[in-house]
C-alpha cells in the first residue's frame, strides 16, 4: 500500500503555509542524501540502519561556514560535535546522522571527506568540527553488528539533493521506531511574510521515540487500550532545524528551544533515556574560512526579535517540527527485523482519533 | 457565575490519578499562601495584583533546606534566586511570585521575614537566598503603581495552609491573562505507585501567556476565528514544581524541563517576550543549615532514574502542569482593570472544542 | 598615608598598554557613580557600605540598549538580571552594585529611576530588565541594618561621571575584606591596536574575596606566615567588562569567562561561598528599543574571532581583571566596622612578595 | 638527560601534601594506560602522538558506573561524550584522550572493547556512552595521516595500571606542545584530612596551550624577550579530575570548573581555539547498571559544602592541576616531528623565572 505524508490526510499543522515541497529542502540550498541499509544475512541477522546527511549549503562547508545554535532536550545521547557548536556558534561540516553505535564510523568517514576535500586542514589551517547525531534502532537493526562504514558517510554526503526527499524508512530512519509503529525520516516546512520579505523553517527529524500509549493524534482524541505494550529502552529523536532567516546564533538557539513544543505535541514527554538533541541554522549569511587582513570584521544583518518577528519563527518551528514527526509516520513503511520482530506502520485512522 | 476546575467539565488529562485536593498541597507538607489586592482607586486607576507563596514545608526553610533545581524556558523575566539555586542545588526561602515590578518589594518583604525570623543571618551565619518569580499583569494591573509592598510578601507566607487552595483570580494570579482569556492561579497533582511507595508531583502555575488564536484545547479541535485579536506584549507563566519523591538536584531540574511539555500542549511556543520560569524542589530530605562536626557527610537516598521510574515522574510532572494551566483558566473569573479594560473568563465550551 | 595604584609601586601586569586613565571609563561613554555610607550611628551600629553604577553610555539605556554577556565563575550570590541578560544578549539598564541584603532595595530604586525616565515603561510597551550585583560586606558593616535605600540607588547613577574614577572604599567597595586585608572599588583598562583601529578593554570590580594564606603576590613569592586566621564566610567578587570592540553576545560572555583568569592569578580558588559574577557589555552598538517597520534587520559588524584577534581580548581581560582587583587593594583604607573590627590596608611591599 | 618532575627542582605549589606517588593513580582504583606511537616512516612523514586510558576503577565501568560531572573551559573542542555525562552525572566507560582526528578511531574502538566485555549492551539493554577527548598534535604528528586505529583505545585500556605512571612524551602527550616547549602527559595528587577521613584529589592532563610568552613560571618572574614567535594555532588542554571524595555530580562539576584556576596560573587565557575540556569522577560510590526492583532507591553518602569542606577540595584541585601542567613540561623531551620541526624540552631554569 502506498503510503502518503499527513496533508494527503487532509491534515494540517497550524496557520502557516508550507513551502513548495513541505521539506527541508524549500529553505534555498539545503540538501539531504540517504544511504539505506536493508538486508537480512545469511546467518540470520538483519541490518536495518543507514546514514543520512543534511547539506546546509552545495559548496565546501567548511570553506563557507553556517552560523548555528544546539539544543539538548534530554542528553541520553552520542550526539557528537555540539561543544564547539555551542562555543563558536558556527556549523562547518554536513550534518550526520545514524544508529547510535555507528557515531564513530560515520564521524570518520565524514572527517575523512573533509580532509579529502579541504587539504589544508591539519596542515596549514587548524581542525574541522563534525556533527553526527543518532538514535538507537537496535529493537530492528542488529546494531551491534556495526554495518555502517565511513564510506556511507561519504556517500550520503554525496548523494544530497535539494527538492523531494524520501522519507520514512529511509537513511538514518530505515530501522527506527516511534509512538509504537515504525518511525524514520519525516520532514516539513513553514514560510511567511515579514514585511516585503519571506522567510522559510524547515525541519527533518528522525523519529525513534515513545509508545502506543504516548501517542496523541493531531485530530480527535485518542485512548490507548489496556493491553500491555512491550517494554523496550526508551528511543530518542534528532531534529534539523534550517532556516534563510537571518537569525545570529542565540537567535537559532532560541529557535532549537522550540522543537521540543512541537515534539510535545505528538505524544512525547522525553523519556529518561531518550537522546533528543537539536541542530539549527540559518543559511542567510555564509562565514567565510579564510580570514581577511585586519581590523576583521564581518558584517551581518540579523532579525530584531521584537514585534512578533521571532515568535513567528518559533511558533513556525513548533509546527514543522510537529508536522515533521508525523510524516516521519505516515511515510514509514511496515518493517521487518531481528529476531523477527516487525514493526508495523501507522493505520492513518488512528492519526484521527480513536482507540486502538 | 461560579467557576469549576477542568475535572468538573468532564475533562481528564493523562492516565495517572491525581493526589486528594489533586493540588500541589497534596504534597505533604507544602503549603500554598495569597494576598490579594483588588482596588478601584479613586484616582481612576485599578489594582489588580497580589502576591503568592509556596512553602516547601511547614518548618524553618532556612533551617532545613530543600533540594531544588530551576530550568529556564524562556528567560524574558525577572525572576531572582534562580543563580544560586542552580549551584547549590538548594531551597531555603518560601517561593514568591507576583507581577514583574514588584519582585523588589517582595524580595525585600522576604528578606526582611527572614532575618527576623533568623536572627543569625548576617550576623554569625552567611546570607539567605530569596527566590522571586513573577508576570507582568499590566493589561489590568496598574503595574507602574507598584502597589504590592514588602509586608504583602510576608503576610503572603503568614497565611499559607495546606489542603485545598484558591485558584483562579488570586494571589500573584490576580491580574493575569492568558491565551486571550483571564489567567491566573491554578494546580494539579498526580499520584503513582513505585512499588511499595507512593509518590506525588504537584504543579503550581501563574499562567499569563498567550492569545486566543494559541489555545490548543483539551479536547477536540479549535480554528481561530479570524477577527483580529488585539496585539498585546508577550505574557509569561511561572510554573512551581513539588515532589515527595526522593530526587537530586540534577533529577529535579530534569522534571523542571519537562513542564515545558506540558505548556505546549495548551498552545504556547514560549513567545520571544514570554518569561517563562519553572522551580522544582522535593519534600523527602531536609538539609540542615547547620553543619554537623567532620567528616560533614550527609546520607541520602535518591531514586534510580531507569526501567520507567523518572520516566512516570517526567510524564506526570507534563500532565500536571497542563491541567494547572487549564485549572487555572476554569477558575478565573471576567476581570475589570485600568483603562476599562476587561478580560473575560473562558467559556467552557471553548475547552471542548470548537470555533470562537 | 596617600594610597597609591598598583602601578605607582612600578608594578604592571601583563605586556598590554593601559587606557588614558587605566580605567573602565576609558570606553568613550562608559561612566561610573558612586554613594557611599561610612558612618558610626549612635546606637553603636557601624555603616560601611554604599552603591556603585556603571552606565554603559551617557543616554538612556533603556531606549539605546548595548549588547551583553554575564558568566558565573560561582553562583553563591544574589545577583539579579542575568535570566534575561543571558536570553537576549541585551543590557537595558545600569547595572548597579551594592551589599547582598541591599539588592531590592537598589531594584527597587532603579526600576523607579527608569519607570520615571521612561512613561511608556509598563504602559505602551514591555517591562525592563535591572541588573544588580552584590558582595556581602558583613564583616565591617552593619548589613542587617538594611541602610541603603532605594534613593542611593538613583543616587549613584546621576552622579556618574566618565574620566578618573574613585577606587577603594566607596560605593559599593565600601565595606568589603579582600585576602584577608581592606577591599573595595578597583578599575584597568588595556588597549591595543587591531589593524588600523583600536580597542579598549576595562574592567570594574568590587574585591570581597579570599583569605592572606590564598594571597598571590603580583611580583615575588608568599608564603603565609603560621598564624591562623579569623574563620570568615566566603567572600565575593563582582567583575563588570566594557569594551568598545564589537563583540556580539556569544563573545562578550566568552570574554567574561575570561575574568575567572585574572582572579586567579591574585590567589582566589572561587570558594564555596563566593558569588563570583561577571557582567560584561560592548559599546559598540547600540540597539534601539523601538522597532523599525519590517522586515526589522538590524546591520551589524562582530570581529571574527580567529587569527590572534579575540585571543588578545580574552588575553587584556585577564590583565584588566587581575590589575583591577591589585588595584582595590592598592586604594582601599584602614577601616572600622562594627563590633569594633578592624581591616588593615595591605602593605605594600606584601605585593612584592616576602613572609607575613 | 634526565628529565624531572617539577618537585625534583625543589617547587612545590599550594600548601597541601601530595599523594603517594603524587598521581592521579593516588585515588584508589584508578588506573592510567598509555600506547604511544613515536616512528620516522619511510614516506618521510613522522608519527608522534598515541592514546591514554583513565579507568575509574579496575572492574567493569559499564557495570558499575561511578558520578561524573564535566566543564567545557573553552569549547574549540571535538572531545564526545559530555552530553550524556551532563544529563546522568553518570561515568559508564573508560576516558580516551588522543589526538584530534583520532577521536573516532578512538570512540570505534572504545565501543568495540565495551560492545565485547558486555555482551547485552544494544541487545538486552540499552547502550553505552563513551568518553573521548583531544588536543592537536599537528605540529609535531602527521595528524591527516590518522595513524590511531581502533585496536589502540583497546591497547590502552587494558595496559592501564595503578601507581607510577608515566609522564611526558608519552600516549596521548607524545606529540603535544604547550607554553611553546615540549607538552604532553602531566599528573599530580593532593590529600588533606576532613575530620578522621582523608580525601585525595587527583589530575591527570595533556597539555597542548599557549606560547613562550605567556608562561608564568611557578617560582620567580618572567619576561618574554623579543623575538618573535612562530604563529601557531591555538593549543588545547584536556584534564581529568579524580576524587574518592563523596561527591555527588554537581560537586563534581563545581571542581571540574576550579581546574581552569589551575590552568591560569601557568599563563593560560583559554585562547581562541583552544579546547579545554575538564571530565571530573569520584571513586566513592559505584551505581550499579543492573536496576534492583522497585522502591529503586540508592542510598548516598555526600560530603557537605559548607565550613570549608568542598573549599579545601577546590583550593586541591587548583593546585594538583597547575602541578600536573608543570609535571607534564618538566618530564617532556626534546621531540622531532613531521616537517623536520622539533619542539625544545623545557629548560629548567625558566621555571625559576629570568628572561628568555
Amino acid at each position: 500500500m502506498t503510503r502518503v505524508r499527513l496533508r494527503d490526510l487532509g491534515i494540517t499543522i497550524g496557520r502557516y503555509k508550507t513551502g513548495t515541497h513541505n521539506s527541508i529542502t524549500d529553505i534555498p540550498g539545503v540538501m539531504v542524501g540517504h544511504v539505506t541499509l536493508s538486508d537480512k544475512k545469511e546467518n540470520g541477522c538483519t541490518v536495518q540502519t543507514g546514514v543520512s546527511a543534511i547539506l546546509p549549503h552545495p559548496d565546501n562547508v567548511f570553506r563557507e561556514k553556517v552560523l548555528g545554535g544546539a539544543y539538548v532536550i534530554n542528553g541520553f545521547g552520542k550526539t557528537v560535535g555540539t561543544i564547539q557548536l555551542q562555543e563558536l556558534g558556527l556549523i562547518e561540516s554536513p550534518i550526520l546522522l545514524t544508529n547510535t553505535f555507528s557515531v564513530p564510523a560515520v564521524s570518520e568517514g565524514t572527517l575523512r571527506h573533509l580532509l579529502h576535500q579541504n587539504p589544508q586542514i591539519g596542515d596549514t589551517t587548524g581542525t574541522v568540527n563534525v556533527i553526527v547525531g543518532e538514535c538507537n534502532d537496535g529493537y530492528l537493526n542488529d546494531i551491534r553488528g556495526l554495518h555502517v562504514k565511513p564510506h556511507h558517510a561519504r556517500q550520503a554526503i554525496l548523494s544530497a539533493k535539494s527538492g523531494v526527499i524520501e522519507e520514512g524508512c529511509v537513511g538514518a530512519g530505515t530501522g527506527m521506531s516511534c509512538l509504537g509503529f515504525k518511525g524514520g525520516v519525516g520532514t516539513s516546512s513553514r514560510v511567511a511574510s515579514f514585511g516585503t520579505e519571506q522567510f522559510t523553517v524547515g525541519a527533518f527529524v528522525v523519529s525513534n521515540f515513545g509508545l502506543k500509549k504516548d501517542l496523541r493524534p493531531p485530530r480527535g482524541d485518542w485512548t490507548s487500550c489496556s493491553e500491555q505494550e512491550e517494554k523496550m529502552p526508551d528511543g530518542s529523536i534528532m531534529i534539523i532545524l534550517a532556516t534563510n532567516a537571518p537569525l545570529n546564533e542565540r537567535q537559532l538557539s532560541r529557535l532549537a528551544k522550540r522543537a521540543s513544543f512541537g515534539l510535545s505535541r505528538t505524544g512525547s514527554y522525553a523519556a529518561h533515556g531518550s537522546g533528543d538533541i537539536v541542530i539549527a541554522f540559518s543559511t542567510a549569511h555564509r562565514i567565510p574560512h579564510e580570514s581577511p587582513p585586519h581590523p576583521k570584521r564581518i558584517p551581518f544583518t540579523f532579525l530584531r526579535e521584537d514585534g512578533d518577528t521571532i515568535s513567528r519563527l518559533f511558533e513556525m518551528t513548533v509546527d514543522t517540527v510537529e508536522e515533521s514527526i508525523w510524516n516521519s509516520l505516515c511515510k514509514a513503511t511496515t518493517t521487518e527485523g531481528i529476531h523477527g520482530r516487525v514493526r508495523e506502520a501507522i493505520p492513518y485512522d488512528m492519526l484521527l482519533g480513536g482507540t486502538s
